[in-house]
């Protein structure tokens, strides 16, 4: 079994694991399960993180330049291997939009926009859970409700921050930098996407002065190889 | 009478039911009426509901591919049939804004401005008064007068956010939200149409290097389809 | 004498009147004179008035098409009638940077930047007094003193809007949303010259890929005439 | 000795300077040495700034035209002459990333990325250092730890601007503005990457539309000269 193998095989199993790992961290952190449910949430997530684990350890076996890979994946090693990190593997859930896509088609923009809109209410939501979870204990912390951490997320990524709500603590504040980061990139898919279609429509309208297509410079070739056809038939 | 037509007949119709609802949904917001007042505004409300409603049905009867009509357009049945979302029912008012290009014609650059233009300033108005109706009773809000939600609509469609109002209420937030996209959209429109005017300027001054256009290539065609004729015509 | 002739022969009067305004304008704003002082700064900004009303006028009235003139120039109108205006008048100042470009040419992205530093820098400032003028007499007002008026229109035409500073007078409002759509325009100028930029050295890069251009079609033409010339000259 | 001679020579040794300062401008702020601590840090600063100076003046020594060289280099001045400005310094590292860049290759798209993400990184923790130490004894300031400087810093350069930390003095907002600045800039190039990757790969796509490319123009000369060739070899 290759690397493409494996990867196409686990794209499904791993994707729903994100999509389980997510439910559970959404329920532990919104109703703080005691006793018995406690324990069995905590249990799952150790079960995802094996499977993220042996996952990564797989991969890292099958690559073929392995401390290149090593490298390039060294994000992937911290979401194993720091708890802290825990909630960034959720960005697993961005391969199943990518494997929704594969089934549809599409053009590229239309791809863009959808891991944009998609990527964007991900994070979104798992910013605001991992921000309540940070902020609900801090005695100077404002974020107190898992609304008001989700209309905190909002203003952040739009780059508005009014300041009504704004994280106290350390980890708090890594999210939120994580979520302006984000923001920023939103901001630049949205008016690339736009400016790309603009750029392709005006020059479209512009008829007499489009550039000259490959197709057209095809037609001319055959043009003149037929003109090189007829003289070599005519008679000398 | 087929899809396009029932469009093109109630184009003018709808329009102006939506700048009615602009109208009484305004009076009532700003003024409060009470008695005859509040129970004529009711009325006309319902009763331009009902043109839409209408409106909705016929279409969807027409509709060529219905179950594909019908995914596309749940934003339309939505806002039909939430009370909740009426005031996007005003989104009807960007038709008006098309209608008149139609009339005027002129560039795509041009028409994208027109429309970010007009259409900003309807979602600022709206937005406002959305804002103010949902903030103006409640206890934590701080959104008092239709001014201050105008300069909150202001400072939040340009992402600039001082925080010096911002919404309390679940409703408020949600047309907060609104709001923070729209900003991005227009931030997006405004640096793309930039952006497209000045790589076109750009292209347009490198005059030795421009692209070869199709009118050059189909000139050089020509020239070799007069070459062809002319050995075509000379004795063997 | 035409329009043309007479826009040449004030570019430099009338850029000279609107910066000699910006000196009176500051030195009242910022030092408040009394008595002797305060009666000639009036005169000289009603004679400066004066002098704009006279151009508009005369401009009006040299005009080819005076109908389409008015409503293309509507704003100048609104700037030479209402008096609540007059700090717009400095978008004369405008005329300053073209003209000294003019001496200089140079290439097209950098006149768009020239123009946005220039524009901004002017624009902060007038805004900067025209908010201190505001905002000083209001009593919730939080902007006191000069420098706390051009820190506030700092972090208003980055959009960063911290709001430890914001207008609360109508007229502050206004000054403030014209500032906060010129932070907007600012984005959209910075990016789009970096895109401009970047998207043709990327096209330069590109060797092999490079679209074909209007010299070489032209030297393919030339071929192609030289051939015929030879096929004409050859004895049959 | 040249002027590129010379720049090729003091690149290592000067980033290596700029390096060094930045450890020590790190130490002094976060650790305020007192006694012998502070007297031999004080002592590599001055030598560190001699350096600088010399470069200066050798540079502005083999400059060809002088005069130009020497408006052309105004910031570089300042930043040698003025104390306060010496953070700025701070920016010759930048030219450690273009050495790292030049022994790595790389297509233009990439080093813009790098370029941007260890500025904007380098940007970050300079300006948190100058603001804590501009900040820290001021009576009315808000920014009284590093980590709060970060924070703030991160909300600027993001343009997000919760308002819950902003400079009070005139040093701070001056740093202030200038990380803004950066931040727009930031905003700027991360959309035109994309905007620009986001043309090139649609242009890509359309194949059948695609620009004819200098490659295909070259081969259909080739194709005419053949011909041309023939019809020369041909008997008359």
């Amino acid at each position: 079994m290759d690397y493409r193998q494996w990867e196409r095989a686990t794209e499904w199993p791993l994707a729903g694991s994100a999509l389980t790992f997510l439910a559970i961290y959404t329920w532990t952190v919104l109703s703080q399960p005691t006793g018995m449910g406690a324990r069995v949430a905590e249990y799952a997530i150790l079960g995802i993180w094996t499977l993220f684990g042996i996952d990564y350890l797989v991969r890292l076996a099958l690559a073929e330049q392995r401390t290149r890979w090593f490298f390039l994946h060294l994000h992937e090693l911290a979401i194993v291997a720091l708890p802290v990190l825990r909630p960034l593997r959720l960005l697993r859930l961005l391969t199943l939009i990518s494997l929704l896509q594969r089934s549809i088609g599409g053009a590229l923009r239309g791809r863009v926009v959808t891991y944009a809109v998609a990527g964007t209410s991900m994070l979104v939501f798992v910013a605001s859970l991992a921000m309540f979870d940070a902020e609900r204990a801090a005695p100077a912390g404002s974020i107190k409700t898992f609304p008001d951490a989700l209309w905190w997320a909002a203003t952040t990524i739009t780059t508005v921050g009014y300041g009504d709500f704004s994280p106290s603590t350390a980890t708090g504040r890594f999210i939120a930098v994580g979520l302006m980061v984000a923001g920023i990139a939103l901001l630049g898919v949205v008016t690339a996407t736009l400016a790309s279609w603009l750029v392709q429509k005006v020059a479209e309208q512009d008829d007499a002065n489009q550039a000259a297509t490959q197709q057209q410079v095809a037609e001319l070739t055959f043009q003149i190889a037929a003109l090189r056809t007829e003289l070599a038939l005519r008679p000398e």
